[in-house]
């Protein structure tokens, strides 16, 4: 199949079928609303809850010290191993609202978990959108209960809708292999959005999983812990895995890695602003940390971000930025007998770079997008 | 006086006085030739050089670890404290040029030497323009000669005008204080240019100095070390203090700090496409190494950038940055009730901001430019 495994970088694992992104695992059930939050009458609230009592589920959530309400609600109030349901909005992130933030946060996980029956703790909660205003709970509460009416197991097109804000395009899929059926929904054009914004991801499937947390931590950690538009880590970042257990077959290996990859490779080509994707991989360091700290400090560099966009191979920018991440020691001089960097200036969409130290056997690579005029037009442009 | 202290952020040292930006300290001689490297028929080729035997010197150079040649010459071959001469080319920064161009610095230093009648341990070299690319040295060659012969007192312009390569202004100085006289030229135009470039300084005083090293680092601690234009660390960056002691007074405290503040942050004004200058102020740190990282994190980031350009008061932006500079650990939600952020909105060129913790005791600043449009064109249409 080729429909949902774009990206020459994703390996689609054998025998996957693509089904209609509409339909969720068994098990599930799903849905969005318009509420009101967006002003625009577009699809701000959304639902996803798993039927199955014995649910097993991890979340990740972001590292940023100043963390939006949602996020800390989840981290401190949530049973992270059997979450049940999630409740999203869109519109409003819900970050740097103070006490009253955490207050609404909180009333928003509970009304869902009274709407669905589910005990509050077994409810997480995310939010995406302009960051500083206060709740309209009024628009979220009178929402909630027409939303948990009405999901159900054709819903995952509408619930991807209801999280996004100003993605480009849906990013989501609805795949069987293996006996198994797995569904995800992500949202994203960057690290951050205007204001703050965020990538959140949800994945559902009808496998058995017992490792719920590894086989998530492992994913991601290929996937979305490996890109950058511009950089910056999120207020709200949320990626929730949910297994309902419902085929009684287990998840066929790979599955969840090729999912997240492509979707992670999505909300890079979303990127505010981004015409191409590049893929730098950095060998020969001395350790994991050393390879990981020179690949992003080059995917980072606007002077590489903007010879992606202006398609020029200046493998100089490169060694520049290698040489700035091991400030304080000596590599030598880098130059086109280590560095490959010819697909910058190529026709394709996805340019793969590559550099060679000689330090040691450590290697890393990171995914990330061009800096364009688009990206200074959203980010200057827009006012809060 | 108020012709070369220009910026909010400089006082300028009292009873200070600006002399002919051409004339040069007692005991030194300069000036600058075109050879031909730059092929536009622009001066590419200066000298300085102490004619005092009991100068007293210092140099800093980049910690880039794929250094330049002519920063591993000055690293590895020169008497630092006691340096008579410099010579400088623009047009190619002899970087990434391997073992011929390690050659060609000593060769060019050498000649240098030998036209000037020095000890080539006591000459340095700074070079700045493409990269990859192998000298000419016929055409550097070929120019010593006759610059070496022509440098005199009035040479400072001459000597700053063959220094620069995308500069869009020129700056220098020659200053009277205390009754020694002090003169600077700056080159830079971001951390880094297109390809490789630099930001190179050169400061001449008559004053006597015991510590130059002290008095350099010092200096450039609170001025060149305080600013970014976009991250990147330069492979060729130097700065040079020599003193001739001719005057046989002391250096008045607080003169070459302030010299070398105003010319950084002309170095910012003149960055890559910047139109505006900010400072970031970090309070409340827990210790130096904090406040820096966060101070640093918020300058760098491309959405507060782009919120200088916008005049767009988005004080979320700096919670962000903050937040992601102290991933993993928890600083609450930040609001504008710590962070100053209006000024993002103002008229003027140069905006102050703030950001409070809650911490500690330590803080740090920082100066940034903003990310424009021209940025963009200037790094992403050049081809090399």
């Amino acid at each position: 199949m080729s429909g949902f495994f774009t990206s020459r970088w994703v390996e689609a694992p054998e025998g996957v079928v693509q089904l209609d992104d509409a339909l969720l695992p068994a098990g599930f059930r799903a849905g969005g609303v318009p509420c009101g939050l967006k002003g625009d009458g577009k699809t701000d609230l959304g639902i996803v809850v798993c039927d199955s009592g014995d649910v097993s589920s991890a979340i990740l959530l972001t590292l940023n010290a100043a963390a939006a309400a949602p996020v800390r609600v989840c981290r401190d109030h949530l049973r992270q191993d059997s979450i049940r349901a999630v409740i999203v909005n869109s519109g409003n992130a819900n970050a740097a609202t103070g006490e009253q933030g955490m207050a609404d946060a909180i009333s928003m996980r509970d009304e869902a978990a009274s709407e669905l029956g589910l005990d509050p703790e077994q409810v997480a909660v995310a939010e995406t959108g302009v960051i500083g205003v206060p709740m309209d709970m009024d628009a979220v509460l009178s929402g909630v209960g027409g939303l948990a009416a009405g999901v159900d197991r054709q819903g995952a097109v509408a619930f991807s809708e209801a999280i996004m804000t100003t993605d480009k395009f849906p990013k989501r899929c609805t795949l069987k292999s293996g006996g198994v059926t797995i569904s995800a929904q992500a949202k994203g054009a960057g690290m951050i959005e205007p204001g703050f914004a965020t990538m959140l991801c949800f994945v559902q499937t009808d496998a058995v999983v017992e490792d719920a947390n590894g086989l998530l931590r492992k994913a991601t950690a290929d996937s979305f812990e490996r890109i950058t538009v511009d950089g910056q880590m999120s207020t709200n970042d949320t990626v929730l895995f949910q297994a309902s257990g419902e085929s009684g077959l287990p998840l066929p290996d790979g599955l969840l890695d090729a999912v997240l990859l492509q979707l992670a490779l999505e909300v890079v080509r979303d990127g505010e602003g981004a015409t191409r994707v590049g893929r730098i991989e950095v060998t020969g360091a001395r350790d994991d940390q050393e390879a990981d700290l020179v690949a992003r400090r080059i995917a980072n560099s606007p002077l590489v971000k903007t010879a992606l966009l202006g398609r020029d191979p200046n493998w100089g920018r490169i060694a520049q930025a290698a040489g700035a991440a091991l400030a304080g020691s000596d590599i030598g001089e880098l130059g086109p007998d280590v560095i490959e960097a010819g697909e910058l200036a190529g026709e394709e969409t996805e340019a793969e770079l590559s550099l060679r130290l000689d330090r040691g056997k450590a290697k890393s690579h990171i995914y990330f997008s061009d800096l364009t005029h688009e990206y200074i037009v959203i980010n200057a442009e827009y006012t809060t």
